[in-house]
């Protein structure tokens, strides 16, 4: 066999405010890859089957000037992100041909994984798509799950307020909470949005575009758990309509990824008002702690229909560009993945 | 015995920035008490020892229109604070005359006491100054006290920053770190503050006013923990400044309560990229929990010297709308406190 094109994702251009859906990633098939006999050198080679595309990704595509928490993506390099794959071929002893492995991994049809460190093999037994191990049943997942588990402190019949709740993270955090015996109030920003939340069980589902977050918050609040993916106006409402001793759990500030920064918090009193707490929630942090319970018990709900999820699917890498731009504006329904192959 | 004259100190107009020592609270004689026929209604008349004035009162020193956490004081009533006293009379069955009481009683030199809720009895068998039980051994020393056992969850060899570190809160706490093997970093306003902050162990003490925050914090730094009574500016600091998985005690956002109000929060996205905890600390919360540990474990250290301490003294009730601006700009070198009566 000789070799073929090797579709990759590659960071073109630092945007200033939005990605460009054409200029900041572009799909760059100029280099090649031989099946059979690229080099391994102890590795596996790998064929992607599905990449998630998450909001996050913005904060990475910048100059490596600028200084943040997390590594800038590297210019002219593909860039990364929770992937599984299907095992073509294998000089590691711990992994066989044909099994699947989930990990962080360049946006390119093949490649050759030489660390497997962080990478995961998943058996799939429950027989779930292998695009939910990048969704319900991986990162977006498990930041639900290990937030709830570690910082939610629920009570029942307590009363939780959701941001973006009919993502990935803020569907899971709707169900896990419901289960809890919460009330959930939930934000989102279509119709269709609203109807899915009030479909897995919000109490109070609103469209943050055409109704006012602080009446809604007013009238159902107040609130003892802030799920915050956005920051901005809607933090500081929170804060306002936030409970004594309110746990806010901080996963996004997305209002600020494309404004040139995050939005400063104004009505940040209320922490010692009412004396609250806010988390910062990592994903990663908890990985030790909380993954083995997780992949026992997720796929497991999900297969048999006990968690409802929504995935806003694309086709091959080439709709990546466009799709990190409909994420950051929420104009995807559902957790955004690519499927690049289906086995 | 004939009436006499009852001095209490007014609420008599809401200031706009700082209160004006003159006309904020006034010193009022105008009514009187007789000590020996004025009827009890199963009370008890007390003689006033001590007051406490705090920053805290500020936020209450505004129009009832004002919404806010915390009650307005009433307009032309005596404001209140925490107070030691001793009975002169008792028809309460529970206390006897020669007794002392500890609460949150009205600024004046005598008053009757109805409700008991929330009182304590001070038995001072450590021989303390009465003083001490409205500072480090009422309720500044418990804020410390209860703040460092629910949130601080130091460790050996941590760092962490304090800021007014030579109050009756933020003396007690560099005080708690040291017990706890920790590095403690603490800012004050002047050069006899930083050298009693080195005195009590800070390792690194410095005055705001002449140091750069940013410099030193980047020297010493990051930090664990964030002791905050001040907000604004140096809580974004602290925010640029803080290690993975800091905590962050709220203590006082001193730096709003003059300046129309409680300035943004700009670093925020740093709570997120640390995984940082932000914890609004009122000592009222922890009264039932750790008050008896705590009377059973202060004052006899302060008897033994394990614990020092400052205070700064006034005499008479006069003293209050000065003192209270003094306060409220760090003029004060100690815990303020008001001398009403020896015994």
């Amino acid at each position: 066999m000789s070799p073929i094109p090797n579709g990759r994702v590659i960071f073109n251009e630092a945007p200033v405010a939005y990605p460009d859906p054409r200029t900041t990633l572009v799909y760059d098939t100029s280099e090649t890859i031989d099946l059979e006999t690229s080099p391994l050198n102890g590795g596996i080679l790998v064929k992607s089957l599905v990449f998630s595309i998450d909001p996050y990704l913005r904060g990475r595509l910048r100059s490596p000037e600028t200084k943040s928490y997390n590594e800038a993506f590297a210019l002219g390099q593909p860039i990364r992100n929770f992937s599984v794959a299907v095992v073509l071929r294998s000089e590691n002893a711990n992994v066989k041909v044909g099994e699947h492995v989930y990990g962080h991994f360049p946006l390119a049809e093949y490649h050759i994984l030489k660390d497997l460190t962080g990478v995961r093999k998943i058996e799939n037994k429950e027989g779930i798509a292998w695009s939910h191990y990048t969704g319900i049943a991986g990162m977006p997942g498990k930041t639900a799950y290990y937030g709830w588990k570690a910082y939610a402190k629920a009570k029942k019949g307590e009363t939780i307020f959701v941001t973006t709740g009919a993502g990935p993270v803020g569907s899971m955090v709707i169900q896990l909470a419901k289960l809890d015996g919460l009330k959930v109030i939930a934000s989102a920003g279509s119709s269709e949005k609203v109807q899915f939340m009030k479909d897995i069980g919000a109490d109070v589902a609103f469209n943050y575009k055409t109704e006012s977050t602080d009446e809604i918050l007013k009238k159902h609040g107040p609130i003892d758990i802030y799920w915050d993916h956005v920051g901005g106006e809607v933090l500081d409402l929170a804060l306002i309509h936030a409970a004594k001793f309110a746990r806010f759990i901080e996963v996004g500030l997305i209002t600020g990824y494309n404004s040139g920064g995050i939005q400063p918090v104004k009505n940040f009193g209320n922490v010692l008002s009412k004396s609250l707490t806010i988390q910062g929630l990592y994903v990663g942090n908890f990985e030790e702690q909380y993954g083995e319970a997780f992949y026992n018990d997720i796929p497991g709900r999900i297969a048999r229909g006990e968690i409802k999820y929504l995935e806003y699917v694309k086709h091959g890498l080439q709709s990546a560009g466009q799709l990190l731009v409909d994420v950051l504006k929420g104009d995807n329904f559902g957790k955004a993945v690519i499927i690049v192959a289906d086995k």
